[in-house]
């Protein structure tokens, strides 16, 4: 068994990049991803023969041996450049680097309200036609999450409670979340998924760092 | 605004494969996707310089226009061959041909058990080095969802209630169901995702079938 709080330290990395740096890993690795994504619609779209699938295979893996070369062991962790810039680049919702992410770009107003437009293509489907409830509770969850760390109050999903009004399309949708309260330790954040026509899917999260979080963090921060 | 029940109607495919070419589908889509998934893995981890990047991000779009010179132009749906053998390939979390699905294979005992044994690469990371609370969320709404069919109620995810009891970690995990009840038209079911030490995310489910669905499903069985 992997010792989670190891296993946060260690993943847990004060790379001291500049943020021309960064910038310019966003500029190199993003259009990649986003080949990658439409790789993906593809993969599951198409309906050429044999021969060509076995041509588009030999393609992909001489694409995935380039890319493995020189490559990190394992997930890619969160990352601070010297600026404070933050990047969860592997993260499934709203990796910059994961193309199983959609990806979400989330925003925060001022006054808190933490929100996302965004498009759900083919690789989102539960029902015929329709997002997976699960899709939903994976966006539902990071922007929830996101909402508590604007508040103020960061921490892991304690508990989630999602309630599903009606279907969600696949295409275009928003999510959003704003700040309940405080209940001790815990923050409350609530938000939905909406279509075009109204509310599709509500959520209610807890969010709660443990301690060992907190521990790690500080671990970290002190290296 | 797309209209789901016309949508869902024409999503749900009866093709009458044969079981010998829905298995030569199997064989020829299942491998490429599983190529795509390892792509994903490897463009989340490179650390090649740009020419690489670049030439790697060629590949892959060469392959993509291959796979799209033919290709349905939304989502799979839902296909019934000739036997009943039913695909909901481009399902987002068990998907045969869904690159973004880990995936799942899901088993049901003879007791109504349903579970599965699956491997969570780094594409599916949350918090540095653990798994999506979100993704979890996917998991277990599938399994959850999958035990309603094996005890004879299938439906849509009305609620999704997840309990985080510890840091699910990447890797080599568990995921079960059992059906709890009926409460009138909802199945009620219970779950969650373990590793080896113990159970790291509990879930309780509400599933439905609404009437729409009932009657598309009803309207695409006629047809």
């Amino acid at each position: 068994m992997s010792d989670p709080i190891t296993d946060q330290r260690l993943l847990y990395i004060h790379d001291q990049l500049s943020d021309e740096d960064i910038q310019r890993e966003v500029d190199l690795y993003g259009p990649l991803t986003d080949s990658v994504r439409q790789l993906i619609a593809a993969t599951l779209q198409t309906e050429v023969g044999e021969p060509d699938v076995r041509r588009a295979k030999a393609l992909v893996e001489e694409a995935a041996a380039i890319l493995q070369e020189r490559a990190i062991p394992g997930p890619y962790g969160v990352r601070w450049g010297a600026s404070g810039w933050k990047r969860g680049w592997g993260n499934a919702a709203d990796g910059v680097r994961n193309a199983v992410a959609p990806p979400l770009t989330i925003q925060t107003d001022p006054d808190g309200r933490t929100w996302t437009d965004f498009h759900l293509g083919p690789q989102y489907e539960g029902p015929a036609g329709l997002t997976h409830g699960g899709v939903s509770a994976l966006i539902l969850d990071q922007v929830l999450g996101d909402c508590a760390v604007a508040a103020g109050s960061p921490g892991m999903t304690g508990t989630l409670t999602l309630r599903y009004r009606k279907p969600t399309p696949l295409g275009d949708l928003h999510a959003e979340a704003r700040f309940d309260r405080m209940d001790g330790v815990k923050a409350i954040v609530k938000g939905h998924i909406a279509d075009a026509a109204g509310i599709c899917v509500e959520a209610e999260g807890i969010f709660i760092l443990p301690r060992w979080a907190r521990e790690a963090a500080a671990a970290s921060t002190a290296g």
